[in-house]
């Protein structure tokens, strides 16, 4: 994409009201904007981004058997009597004007379970593992940090359904190892750990995934023998103890939880009477899991972690860009050739964002690169071309490499 | 994917409430759920559809040079009295628990034109053309007609920024272009016309893209000479007269309106004070454009023309799986030859749904195949393993055609 066509520009202020690194960037960098506390837009960088984490996740959920559905945002107000949940003071309730009462989701068991309950009689049936990708609504009375907390967000919620609990643990390994691999995907896989957190009424925990930064909200104590967390809820209850190794070597980190996954056990399907007729002829229980990814809240953990004072450094797999190809000077050569690279990286399907600004100064252009953080820059100057060469240089790293015009597709394809 | 997997299933009867046929055949299809008056969920197979509308309308609007967003849906109070539509009486509003009043989006006027704005000063600035995909709310008091008329649905809206009337009028006409490519690519190239509407205060026309069937809730007056149309709200202003042919050979026809694009000019530049300084260093009011269509309600349309008795025929750019691969028989070597046939049809990257389930008879697989309506048929079963063959069939035609399953691959890949 042409830099010049963006209709969004990065700011050189420092934002008001934003004391979170995330938001101060991305907002800085043109990816999100805030319409009110706790309400961003996303911006088309920030939407390339928000893309890039919901494609990966939805691999990594369809690879588990997930099947993917879009449930409503709006629901009526008798699911949630059936399950108690109707005074939740986090939901956001209203009107229609013919009087009707409707809430809008912040989660969506109460629809999903009688929903996968009109299409299960059997064992047969089972195990049903549904999910979707869409925005969700929580009245936070104090919105904060950015898009780690906020009132509109975009999640990830999977329900899994299962005629026993031996079937329910073993596909519950089966999600918590592709967290796994989608935080790794993320870039966040060294500074993430499986944490233990309280089960509620119906287990003895739940999990959640905890990323380790300085800026975290949330306190968990991580074990230093098997890296297993434990958060403050239950640090007590186990006595400062790791309740897998014994170790009593815990660490207190900052963190925050970018994934939570629960075993619900009966507590819907008992609210909604959804049974099965098991093998064995008897009519029982559906037991459920259920598990979720805030894909901003990831998207803001992400820039915790990958920042310096200049900007964003975005991992790989999820940068708006694998490029940024920067023109130097306007002269009708520079243009020419840069222009031509622009089109075989293209052409070689590598994602370039070509800042051919005419107006931007070197300092200016070099600023935005820092700030937008797209992994490799190239630089084509007058001074590279009187080598014949391009400057790569990786956002993260000082080192700087000439490489000669015609090797240069070629030598990202195979380097970057 | 397999169709024993797929954890929705058919219903054979009539669904209650429900008078409209795209709605009768998308619930017994398995294509949406019916979660109260107006609002559906997506389900496996209609996310799919949807999935492929979306990205049809995605390359078109991105091909026009249109850069994509993904604004909030909880929108502030403040926006609406800015541009006087608070009372609105179809939008949805709600309380925080802060005392905070917000809506709910039902068009974005209110949020993309301050929010672009922001980065616009200068003619070099202009134009900007942006758009998203997005949940939409508005209170119906009467929803009907399945797809049709909701409360919650999903929509594309388009807004487009120019310095000028002739940079609008031009980029106007290629929207317009584009929106005939998406309708075409969705199988409703004959069936759907352009028809004039009215503009408001602002233009004198705006313009709807209606597409004919018998079972449209609208009704337009379709020029028999030029094929324009003229919608009810303006035919009495033309006098009963085509106002581009003058033509008065004017035919009553019911129809869907599938998109419709308004010059919006300066009313809402206007009401947030949106300038920036033109060449002659003048200080200028922007004029916009906008330009939606309602994804769910296209699907609607789609089925309203493309169905016969037994159930829904998809258009090939958008059917959720290009081929329906139905094993009849559970011997062993009928299995294996199958099984092979449908891994192969996925690693030709044909989009396959295999029936494979074992517990179904002919006539249920025969009838599930016709109301799901995949373009094309292929059946194995003995009597055409007796002459190495495959039946294949197309869902809108009668003709049957035996190939022998060596060239099988081949085939489907050329002739369908």
């Amino acid at each position: 994409m042409r830099q010049s066509q963006l209709f969004v520009k990065t700011l050189k202020e420092t934002v008001k009201d934003e004391k979170s690194i995330n938001a101060q960037l991305l907002i800085r960098g043109g990816f999100i904007d805030k319409l009110m506390a706790g309400v961003y837009s996303y911006l088309p960088l920030g939407f390339r981004v928000l893309k890039k984490i919901e494609n990966i996740i939805r691999e990594e959920m369809d690879m588990i058997g997930g099947q993917e559905v879009f449930l409503p945002a709006l629901l009526p107000k008798a699911n949630w009597l059936q399950t108690n949940r109707w005074q939740y003071e986090e939901m956001f309730k209203l009107k229609s004007r013919g009087g009707k009462d409707y809430s809008l989701g912040w989660t969506h068991e109460e629809v999903i379970t009688p929903l996968v309950k009109k299409f299960v009689n059997s064992y047969k049936d089972l195990p049903v593992y549904v999910y979707q990708i869409q925005n969700k609504f929580r009245d936070e009375l104090r919105s904060k940090s950015g898009l780690l907390r906020v009132i509109e967000f975009i999640m990830k919620d999977f329900y899994s359904f299962h005629k026993n609990e031996k079937d329910l643990d073993k596909y519950y390994e089966e999600v918590k190892e592709a967290y796994f691999k989608i935080f790794k995907r993320c870039g966040l896989e060294k500074q993430t750990f499986l944490t233990l957190a309280s089960g509620g009424t119906f287990s003895k925990y739940s999990h959640e995934f905890q990323t380790i930064t300085p800026y975290g909200e949330d306190q968990i104590y991580l074990c230093q023998k098997c890296k297993l967390g434990l958060n403050k809820e239950i640090i007590e209850k186990e006595n400062y103890q790791c309740p897998k190794c014994k170790n009593k070597n815990l660490k207190i980190e900052k963190a925050i939880e970018v994934g939570n996954i629960f075993k619900l056990m009966d507590k819907f399907s008992k609210a909604f009477k959804f049974t099965f007729k098991d093998s064995d002829g008897k009519e029982k229980i559906v037991l459920m899991g259920c598990y979720g990814i805030g894909l901003g809240r990831l998207m803001g953990a992400i820039i915790e972690v990958y920042h310096d004072s200049k900007g964003i450094i975005w991992p790989k797999e999820i940068a708006p860009f694998k490029v940024h190809l920067i023109q130097i000077g306007n002269e009708r050569n520079i243009e020419e050739i840069t222009e031509k690279i622009y089109e075989n990286l293209k052409k070689a399907k590598i994602e370039v964002l070509y800042d051919d600004r005419k107006e931007k100064s070197v300092g200016e252009k070099f600023t935005d690169c820092d700030l937008i953080g797209i992994p490799t820059r190239i630089i084509i100057s007058p001074k590279t071309l009187e080598k014949k060469s391009a400057e790569i240089k990786k956002r993260a790293q000082k080192k700087i490499k000439l490489i000669k015009l015609n090797q240069l597709i070629n030598y990202v394809q195979h380097n970057f």
